[in-house]
């Protein structure tokens, strides 16, 4: 089993891409800081599509420029296209994810674009980032998205998933994720595709999972996702945009819960869980009357609860 | 793994004790009736306590009166002394668990009795059950609650779990069982306290899991006591009873997700997922203004859902 984990944090992309409101600027920095000054090392700060799509991210570039000024912290954004691409390579990011949907349906209506498009589009982006010299060159991940299942088509065979992680990594990808998008997932399910996909692509360029928690279950299949040796899972503070109890919602699971169960377990995140906890002020001012979730925010830490970080900083 | 598992529905007791309304009798026997109509074959259906400590539960004799008339269900009570006991015996229960709190502080409080006093209790209780034929012999469990820790001593030692377990086992219980009452469990330490008190009580002697959803982890405990051989899990209905942002609430999980997830990894319950979410109804026309919760009964069921059950069904 994994005895290290890498939280990365998607709420100021999934999250604020979910809900209505617009946060604004300085509180996307406040959040982004305090998440880092809590020991978060990877952040999806936001994403490259128009403005008029998603008004909630078209400040992208600025919060790019902003979280690059943080000490250690890897700035990670989402791409639909090599237009967003050379956009994030201006800004500076250094973690590229371009989603791919294995439902072939799901992946016309979100962008309009068939598998095969999408992945011409990936090569695009591949020649793109090999035009520059290797320091300025972002880490590039294709994001298997409805991975596990799809509200349009219903199960989405693994033979699919794995061909198209093939297909991602023969493109030019440095890996790819699984993403659970429709909380369709569960860990037996999870077991079997991961060990199916690292088959083919090799243990190293499968390291991240991207599990919701549409139906209770993101927890139990992160677990499942530690004992076939995943170590990077997605997750948003206070489960931001994720209302859990509405259907087509994103439904992340929650950032704080993870880490709670990930230190409880001995499993070091490098987080202090105290003050991730504190972070959550800051959605709370910035997005009044937003739903904040979290069972562990709300319930508080065990008495003499000992984390795996903790332990490790003290030792 | 576990290929079947046994869903115990525990929210006729622990749901209902831990609200404040009372249920009538008439919508306890329905909702009963409705379970095991949905395939559930075990139930704790109350709790022979005085009624002024409980009037919640008041008329558990009834309710035990009318389930025995139920086919195939196995009819369960939680009971605290001897004299709960003979009257469970006198109900005609088919199961009888008595909780020992491994917290001996928590013991004290809960029960006003020392670890030494109720292991005497369980010597009693086992006394009135061997005097009894065979055919009309309940099922005697010891329940070790606060077994994953406890809000009021912190960390309970494993070591004295373990040394409970065998206690309870020599004063002549049938089986132990292992509460995670304070919802501090997480699935490193449930495999590890499994291992541990199956290695002195023997693999059938441990069977059951007790788990609350306190900080969100309650199915990933489940997952966990799976691959450790578990195949028992009590769970509530709704997670009646247990307000997951309310510490101190007791936090069962919610038996439409535990279903929901066992079915969906082809683990068979023998449960009829749609029926069991149809009884949902009941809890909230008998308990108004109760909170009712459950991922999957307010996201449905995902495309295509295929359950273990309904599969073998259907061969």
């Amino acid at each position: 089993m994994t005895t290290q984990v890498l939280v990365s944090e998607v709420g100021p992309r999934d999250g604020l891409q979910s809900i209505q409101a617009v946060m604004p600027l300085e509180a996307k920095k406040a959040w982004i800081a305090a998440e880092a000054a809590a020991g978060v090392t990877e952040i999806e700060v936001g994403s490259f599509v128009p403005a008029k799509l998603l008004p909630q991210l078209a400040d992208t570039a600025e919060v790019v420029a902003y979280a690059r000024t943080i000490p250690g912290l890897t700035v990670a954004v989402l791409v639909p296209n090599l237009k967003g691409a050379a956009a994030a390579v201006a800004a500076g990011v250094h973690k590229i994810t371009i989603p791919l949907s294995a439902s072939e349906t799901h992946s016309l209506k979100n962008v309009r674009r068939t598998h095969a498009q999408m992945l011409d589009e990936v090569r695009g982006i591949v020649a793109l980032l090999r035009s520059l010299p290797a320091e300025r060159r972002p880490k590039f991940e294709g994001g298997l998205s409805t991975a596990f299942g799809c509200t349009l088509e219903g199960e989405v065979p693994a033979d699919r998933v794995v061909q198209l992680a093939g297909q991602l990594m023969e493109a030019g990808c440095d890996e790819v994720g699984l993403s659970d998008t429709t909380g369709y997932a569960n860990p037996a399910q999870v077991k079997a595709l991961v060990r199916r996909v690292r088959a083919v692509v090799g243990d190293h360029a499968l390291s991240g999972l991207h599990l919701h928690n549409t139906r209770g279950l993101g927890l139990a299949n992160v677990l499942a996702g530690l004992e076939v040796g995943i170590s990077t899972f997605d997750s948003s503070l206070g489960g931001l945009g994720g209302c859990p109890f509405a259907p087509g919602a994103s439904g992340n699971i929650v950032t704080e819960d993870l880490v709670f169960m990930l230190e409880a377990m001995g499993i070091g995140t490098g987080i202090d869980l105290a003050r991730l906890l504190e972070v959550r002020h800051i959605l709370r001012d910035a997005l009044p009357g937003e739903a904040i979730y979290g069972f562990t925010p709300e319930a508080g830490l065990p008495l003499g609860f000992r984390s795996a970080t903790h332990a490790e900083t003290a030792a």
